[in-house]
């Protein structure tokens, strides 16, 4: 039986996907829209996600939450980078960033895993980097086009593969860590 | 017996005592935390939290949320004003406001009264203004110095009494509606 991924995200899906396949586990995407609260770290956020979508489904399930923390801006747009970019867009950090010598940012992503009336397993991964000061690239997705990886070779996540960003990705850190975790528990 | 706010915001508790008392109600303050959820708009956010709340207490209760929405930024910083202040400040929203012609902006408001295992009754508030290009008075709360109501004399929310603010804010409308509904309703 497939393992459920809950997101909305296409990207997501993709990139997780792409990790999925590497460690020979079949995911499924469910669109169920789990309610998301408010909070300073999305570890709260997925949990929380996780433990309502695995009872509405009545099935064991993962989300994964995630989000650019700009270090200046004091952890902006953090776990509320969705509704910055859908409001603001890569535009509006360029001009928040305006005049900034300290251009250190990270984006984070924490995995919650969730069986009905249990309690959520939680992984996390980090990727820090900088901001550039115009848009690059046109892969991936959100601020993608605006942050290059400390690790990588001077290209944003925009301008990397799928296969590329999941070398070194948060997000490729928090689902690599739960999906061999997940492939040990269950065999 | 007192009625229950619902808030960890004393700012907010003091305006809403304000008219509460110019309609012989008496409120207590009760800072238990609700959840609060990601959403678009100020009801469900609201809706959700006195659900909780009630649940929790075992009594009635409301909670107010209230947010500015700023027209050239696609409605920015709405629900998630709380923490865009914290993490940007007055000083982050003049400096994406830089250049813009279009200085629109809302004040928007919702009240949500809940009694436990019924379903929360909503109250909503606005107020239409101008965003300053400075921060402008030292009372009321968060983005308060930059907000020129239409219907004012040209001073900001800071720059107005608590009474004042009261005269015509979207919290004083909001707040207004549901105390004279709850006035109506329990005699």
């Amino acid at each position: 039986m497939a393992l459920i991924f809950v997101t909305s995200n296409r990207h997501k899906f993709e990139e997780v996907g792409d990790i999925a396949t590497r460690l020979d586990i079949e995911i499924e995407r469910d669109d169920i829209g789990p309610v998301e609260i408010q909070a300073d770290t999305l570890e709260e956020v997925a949990s929380y996600s996780a433990k309502e979508a695995a009872a509405a489904l009545k099935r064991p399930c993962f989300v994964e939450d995630a989000g650019l923390f700009v270090k200046p801006l004091n952890g902006f747009p953090g776990p509320y980078s969705n509704f910055v970019f859908r409001t603001l867009g890569n535009d509006g950090i360029i001009k928040l960033m305006n005049g900034k010598t300290d251009r250190r940012a990270e984006f984070r992503s924490a995995v919650a895993y969730c069986a009905p009336n249990e309690k959520p397993k939680i992984f996390s991964g980090k990727v820090e980097g900088t901001l550039t000061t115009s848009v690059r690239g046109k892969q991936g997705f959100g601020f993608d086009p605006l942050f290059v990886p400390e690790e990588g070779d001077g290209r944003t996540f925009a301008e990397l593969s799928t296969s590329e960003k999941n070398r070194f990705s948060h997000r490729a850190r928090s689902v690599d860590s739960f999906l061999n975790w997940f492939k040990e528990v269950n065999g």
